[in-house]
This record gives C-alpha cells, structure tokens and sequence, in this order.
C-alpha cells in the first residue's frame, strides 16, 4: 500500500489505479486519449476532489499531444471539446475546473504552441506536486487539533488515494499519529460505494494507526458512547459562506456531531473554495446510477425495480461546521467573513 | 409476496422462510427439533421481534413433542434445557422470553402431561393468531397520526415478515394506505444486514405504495429537504421509561428526526415493554459476527484484518421518541408514567 500510488504519468499515458477493484486488487486502468481519461473520472476509477482535479491536467496534457498535429486554430477547437468533455464528468467537485482552468491559462495563446504539450505536462506535474505538499501543510494545522487519546470519526475516503498523496482528512491523521498522538480512527464504510470500507480501511492499516470498521447508521451510538472526540471529513466544493459539499452522509454526521456537542471538521485545500457561490443551495450535486445501490459488487440486495434515490453527495451548512482547515489555516466562523481573506 | 408467510408449522415441524436469501429466493428452512429451530433464530433465517417469539413457541412445542416420551421428570429437565437454548439465540428482543414464559406456564405443572404437545401446540397457535390481530389493532391506532401526502421514513424491517404477519411499523403503513392515505415510504436499506433492502422494499412494492430505496446515510439529508414527514420505527425492547432498543441506526434518526422537528414513531405490541427494566442502559445489546460487515452476499468489501464494531441493536432514549404505539394505544411522554398503567 506504501507503494501504491493515485496514478503516474509516463510516455504521454496516464496511468490511474482502478480504485472500484480495491481492496481485492490493485491495478492500473491505462489512458492514452482524453476520452479514456473522462470515462475513467466518471466511472470513478479515480475518485476524491483533489485526484479528479490533477487527473483532469493530465487528461488535457494528452489532448494537447493529441490535437497538437492540427494548426492552432483546430488545436484551440479541439482542447475546447477536450476540457468540455472533462467538464462534464462530475459536476460537484470544484477542483475539477480549478485545474482545468489552470491548464487552460497556459493553451489558451499561441505564443508556445510549438511545445505546448511540455508546457502543460510541467504544469499537472506541478499542481500534483503542490498537491501533496498543501495536504502535508493542511496536515499540521489539522493535527493541532487533536487531542492524545481522541477517538476521530471519517467518513468516505479523503486520504491519499483521493488526492497526490498523505490526504486532506486523512492526512490530518497521520500528521496527528506521525506526532506521536495515540489516536483511534473509526471508519464509515460509506454506503453506496464504500469508500470508507474499501479505501479508508486499506490505508488506516497501512499507517499502523489504531481503527475501527463501522456502518454509517452506527456512528450516533458511538457518539453517545463518548467515543467520538472529533469528527474530520474532506470537501468537495466550499461556498463562500461555509456551506460544504462533501459524499453523502456528511450533513447527517454534522447533525449527529452537534447533538453530542462534538467538533465536526473540514478538511481541504484553500482552492476548494468557490467564492463565486454564496451558499450550498448553488452547488449542484450529482445525481447518480441506481445500481450503484442495488448491487453491492456483483451481489445483488434489494428488487431491481425499486426506486432508488442516489445523490453523491450533501451540503453541509456551515453552523454545524467547527472548522475549516485549509493550508492556509485554519477557518472558524463567521466563514463569509474569515474565508474571504485571500479574495 | 402476498402469498409468502413468515413461517408455518405442519406434523410437527416448523417450516421457517429463509429471510436471509430474499429478494433473491424464496425458500424455506425445515425444522423438526429444538435445536434447529434455535440454529435458525441465531443465523437470522427468521427475524424481527414478534416473530422470533412465535418461532421460540413453536420451537418449545416441538422439543415437547421429541421429549414426552421421557416420564415427567425427565421431560421437564429436557424442556429446561429446550428453554435455555432458545433464550440464549438472540438476546436484545424482550418477546422471545415473553413467548417462552407463557409456554412455560403450561408445562411446567404436570397436569396434563398426557397431552401436553397438543397443549403447547394450541398456545403457539393462538400466540401466532393473536400477533397478527395485535398489529392490525396497532395499525389502526397508528394510521391516525398518519397525514395525507405524509413522506415516512422506515428503518429495518418491522414488517409482515418481522412478524406472524401485518406487521408493526410497516403495519402502521399498510393500514395508512389502505385507508386512502397517499403517503411515501423512504427505505433505509439498513446495513449491515439489509433488512430493508431485502425485505421492506419487496413488502412495499407488493403493497403498492409509492416507496425509495436509499442508504442509511441519505436519511438526512432528505429530511433537510422537507420530504420526511414522520420516521415510523419498530422495536426490539421497550424500557419503563420509554427508552427503546431496535435495530442499529434508529438511534441517529432519532437524533436527526429531532434536530429537523420530524415525529418520530416507535411501534411495537405491548408485550415489547420490559417493565423490569428501568431504562435503555440496562437492555443488553447483542454483538454479532465482523463478517456481516465485512461481506454483503459473498463479496468481501473491505480487508479481512480490520477491526469491526457490530452491534445489532442501539438505545434511543425516550426523549427522542415522540410517541410509542401499541395495540393498547398511542403512548406518549412522560412514559414512566403512561406506560405503566396497565402494570
């Protein structure tokens, strides 16, 4: 697991590992068109704001090699479809079309179009590198906040399979337990796609850190155990108020953290921020596949003709959110006063 | 599904639908000895409170059955032993020792030993009728806090299948709906053993009511959205003051019910009450095998080395509970002294 890496790049292909086959088996779903590079995003090969954001860089660092035989007229037509179509493949994570803009910055005039496939692979390999060191730096801030001996709920898989490596939430924890705190990870196996059992659970045990497999529904009677001492989640969009979207069950988690008055983080870097959106109600959540629950694996658990409700994700308002830690720093409320800072 | 029955009993054997199996296949498990039928309790071939107690009845008529050729003294020490057993299968749901005392009550006098396995026989019998009368009168009562156009959230299965037929909290829903009410019924799916999926999910769809699956960590985020009217629970053991013991999770919608203002039901035959029990910290909570997390059907969705946290049941406290309904009538706080009436 060490040695198991989000994706690496290599002869102009992109190389992701194929997080649905985790953890029964660890193999790498091979890219070489942008096509591939969306299909692979949207079929969740790769999963996590922060990996999507730095696998979409390289989806236009193939295009760009791809299309850069055309003048630059067609070249700009066909990067315009190739951002488009990594555009659309999942709508909430604003990572997505932070690094996508990024790249574009850099495409978008002619003045290199010569070697503009090189100058768009330094700059995914520079935002997969910052990537990791933002999660290292969002790291210490977090672990400030964790107490020897807590006992620290997450949920979904925000670690370093969901971005370049070390994590957001999860890398909150291993900062925490690399400084010596003895802490206890309780991990919601996050129904439908179980990314807390099949993802979470893998690089908890990698870490050597002290963890506890639950169901989500079991997390309020921990709570009221007094087991839970802090509650850390990743995110997928911020609004500008502090509104979060982040895998569903986290707004239940929040609900159920301020009953047991327990703190409830967020976990993610500062780009994560979309100050162009007020609150949580603008974030678009997507909307997905019903056999995502009706099958567990190949085992199906309940009659296919049911009707089934599958939102990916839930907005989390920001009263029940204790802090937002960023590499930044950390963020407590009023958000729309604090966040705004760097604007 | 209409046709299905939760069990039924035939020369002296109890036929036990294998619920483990559904929605997938529709069979059933042979039991002609005590020891069956307690294997059968213990592995969940037959679940949900009330129906549980029918089972442990008809389990005590076939070990009087097996064990009346044995003169009278020895027969009591065999139906002992046969009590014992079927005690120790589950040990959260108060109506599996409700069943077995008032079986015991006939036995264990010898006055009519010539006879007793026809004796016993008839008790199980009339326990088994009398449940199903029990839930319609329960269904009655409940239906009347049910509004027109009312979205009811369920959890587990506290359907006919939980029982000998009607059901508690699905109970409540079907007398709803077929007294015209147009309602619809949100299904948690009810990790980690699905009863919701798999059960409730086929009962409502035969019923024909409008109904959603969706995982248990949805739960909130839907009653944020203003579509949960009512959450309607069943019940594995009801405390004097109220505090009830049902399946994992009913704890967090409890608390969630609560924080969005939503009236959460707990429904349950009275026999559900354990007035020897002062209060829900006093219910012992099962703990069952890591393998119903770690698997769903034969596929393995997490590391086999994990740690897991399996309790079958949790404690909502009175205070979250809005009203319990029984076949005596809606009972509502302060429940130390309502319940208590009929003491």
């Amino acid at each position: 697991m060490s040695d198991i890496k989000t994706l690496y790049f290599k002869d102009w292909t992109l190389y992701l590992l194929d997080q649905r086959n985790l953890p029964l088996k660890i193999d790498y779903v091979k890219c070489d068109t942008v096509e591939m590079v969306a299909e692979a995003i949207k079929n969740m090969v790769v999963r996590g704001a922060p990996a999507i954001g730095v696998t979409a860089a390289y989806g236009l660092v193939i295009a760009a090699k791809t299309f850069m035989k055309n003048d630059y007229k067609q070249f700009i037509e066909k990067m315009n479809y190739a951002k488009e179509l990594l555009s659309n493949t999942r709508p909430t994570a604003i990572n997505l079309f932070w690094a996508l803009n990024q790249m574009e910055k850099l495409y978008i005039n002619d003045n290199s179009f010569d070697n503009i496939a090189d100058i768009l692979l330094k700059e995914a390999q520079a935002i997969e590198r910052e990537d990791i060191e933002l999660n290292k730096k969002i790291g210490e801030f977090g672990a400030s906040l964790i107490k020897d001996g807590d006992g620290i709920l997450t949920h979904c898989n925000a670690g370093a399979l969901a971005t370049s490596g070390w994590g957001t939430a999860l890398g909150v924890i291993r900062s925490a337990y690399y400084g010596g705190k003895r802490i206890h990870v309780y991990i919601d196996e996050t129904r439908p796609y179980l990314q807390g059992a099949r993802i979470t659970s893998v690089e908890m045990l990698d870490l050597g850190v002290d963890c506890t497999l639950i169901c989500d529904n079991m997390a309020g009677f921990l709570m009221r155990q007094g087991k839970i001492n802090a509650v850390i989640v990743g995110a997928d969009r911020i609004a500008a108020n502090g509104d979060t979207a982040n895998k569903i069950g986290t707004y239940s988690l929040a609900v159920l953290a301020n009953y047991h008055n327990i703190p409830f983080y967020v976990v993610a870097p500062y780009s994560t921020l979309d100050m162009d959106i007020k609150s949580g109600k603008d974030i678009p959540i997507e909307m997905r596949n019903k056999n995502e629950v009706l099958y567990c694996g190949k085992h199906q658990i309940a009659p296919k003709n049911i009707n089934v409700y599958n939102p990916a994700f839930d907005i989390t308002p920001s009263e029940l959110i204790s802090a937002i830690i960023t590499e930044r720093g950390v963020f407590k409320q009023p958000y729309s006063e604090t966040l705004s800072i760097y604007d």
